[in-house]
């Protein structure tokens, strides 16, 4: 087992979990314990009783986020079930807590029916402001998320989709600036059409980007092209209007940027040659992206992003849910917007004062970054 | 408004609430992320995908309780909704942590339905080690408990009800005892056949009472009479073997015990004086109880006990249900039992080792309470 796996195991072992309920309140004596409970509680339940948004005013609800999943795809491992992304739920709530200074707990649902999780969702979210959809399968996740933002009164955001987005596009901007290239006129390959891939496309059309083609393992996506499903098609629908077909190898030639969202390994050396000059490359299949930097770097690739954290240019959604949602509860925003999305990238890419082939985006841990993102949240 | 409401409503508003979810594990650089989150994490979502019973080992889920309410039957307010519940719950969870190390998460429902909240309680499970149901009216609450119970593999536990059980047996056992009456030649009268009075008659009974008369608002409920719904109905079955009926106030005369969980001001002194020699008053109403404890001392009652902070035997359920489910967690109880009730109402009565008529508990801050519980949960 990697050193990694075996200390990460170690130390969720040790600890039983990550995240841990605390006490904001004294509790030590009669008098404190009459404020925080009975009986004192009952006018913060009696004002709440009488209009419902007071929650905001007296209760956790405004700084707390729901991390909901079925466990039906947990990070690159696929459908291990809910007791499964427990792991994985926790992580984040203690990076959003740590981060953003949010109170996020886990919801990792047992059942995998789209009209459940929905109505369940629905149900639980008075206790909540926000809720982070997490690590639910393509093409579930679509429905799930779509409703929830129709029916809930607080904003619902699936962070595979825009927070990979998001991200994706603030290292493209300053990908771009230093290539001195227009985002109206560079080609863009895509190798994936899940969850990630459908929300980069659309947030980078909305973005301006013109010339997109996506690919799946068929070759590229085409309107009319056979066997698509139905989010395959949406996609044909605003891509790709040359209707260029063939296989990955034969539509990336000539093409400026490759952006992979699936599958460790499938881009070649050779394919990046037939690219156009300094291409960029962001290869984000985890744990292996479809390319390794090295190659990638000496095959010609002028900026080479991965999903990892021991290659520089890490696409890590990190650098976005946490101001993302803080944002959100700040300014209580009723629903994310599209609009808020591409703010937020472009924050996050202004952020980088110097960018350089090595450095589109600011360093995980650099304090400033869930500030600015919030603040993008809010115009 | 009381001092006590104003001073809690500002306590509430100036924390935003009264909990937070805090990372138990440093995240203050690339490897500490790498062990917390991605890559490491994906060892443990393995390790629990092979086996679901790993997430007590890897996970929160082992010392974590959900707090479940519907707001149906918020204090003694009535039915306010899910949001109006939350101060409560999160009340109930701050003192989880602090009297006995568990981290508990409100979890309010939007929804009264029986089979929604059967089904969304059944789905969030996962996270769980236990489930605390509260504020649920009955005769809803039965039902909801009834059916978790089977249905899930932890334990679930009512706590309006069985919490409140097990603290009014550990007062009676001490009561009895400084009377030097037996429990099976006591005759017990109780006003109220909710929820707690449900619990409350079948624990005692369960312990050994023989001579138990319910009464509603109707007077004493015995098998036969008109308009009773099918809880009363088999209230009846076990109680009130002689089918007395009558008001209140016409059974109560001769009884050795008053057991009120009904309604403020109702049992008045006169009434008092047509009970037994020394008679045993447990008048639970809240805030306002059946009869105030000093017009019940001088009617020649000789244990008072109320629910109340500010008078001597307060029958507080956070006497018992941090160490329930603390034992409940460490002991990996399956299911929580009617003899599991009884060793911890004896265990809580055994722990007062000098038992005097204003003192048949333990003080609520008395922090060998939770190990003595907790144990007798093991057994």
């Amino acid at each position: 087992m990697d050193d990694v796996y075996k200390q990460s195991l170690e130390l969720h072992r040790k600890h039983r979990g990550k995240i841990e309920v605390v006490s904001k309140v004294p509790l030590t004596n009669k008098a404190e314990l009459s404020l925080a409970y009975t009986p004192g509680v009952a006018e913060a339940c009696r004002e709440i009783g009488r209009d419902a948004e007071l929650a905001y005013k007296y209760t956790i609800k405004g700084n707390t986020v729901a991390i909901v999943s079925d466990g039906s795809a947990i990070l690159g491992l696929g459908n291990l079930g809910a007791h499964a992304a427990i792991p994985v739920m926790e992580g984040k709530a203690a990076i959003f807590k740590e981060f953003a200074g949010i109170d996020a707990f886990p919801i990792c649902v047992n059942t995998q029916d789209v009209e459940e999780i929905i109505s369940l969702v629905k149900n639980i979210a008075p206790v909540f402001g926000a809720v982070n959809l997490e690590d639910i399968s393509a093409p579930r996740c679509f429905e799930i998320e779509e409703r929830l933002r129709a029916e809930l009164p607080i904003p619902v955001m699936h962070d595979d989709q825009h927070g990979t987005a998001v991200v994706v596009l603030a290292g493209l901007i300053n990908a771009l600036k230093l290539r001195a290239s227009k985002k109206e006129s560079v080609r863009v390959v895509m190798s994936g059409a899940g969850a990630a891939g459908t929300a980069i496309t659309k947030l980078l059309l909305a973005y301006g980007f013109k010339n997109f083609v996506v690919c799946d393992s068929q070759g590229a996506v085409y309107e009319g092209r056979d066997g698509l499903n139905e989010e395959k098609q949406a996609l044909a629908r605003i891509t790709n209007h040359d209707k260029q077909s063939g296989t990955l190898a034969e539509v990336l030639a000539g093409a400026d940027i490759f952006i992979g969202v699936s599958k460790g390994g499938l881009l070649t050396a050779e394919m990046v040659r037939t690219m156009a000059e300094k291409p960029i490359i962001f290869a984000l299949a985890n744990p292996v992206p479809e390319i390794m930097p090295d190659l990638a770097k000496e095959a010609g690739a002028f900026v080479v992003a991965t999903g990892r954290s021991d290659f520089p240019n890490q696409i890590n959604n990190a650098l976005a849910y946490p101001g993302i949602f803080r944002g959100a509860l700040d300014h209580r925003i009723k629903q994310f917007t599209e609009a808020s999305f591409l703010r937020a990238a472009e924050a996050l890419a202004a952020h980088v004062t110097d960018p350089e082939p090595n450095q589109v985006l600011p360093p995980l841990f650099d304090k400033g970054i869930v500030a600015v993102v919030k603040d993008a949240m809010g115009e």
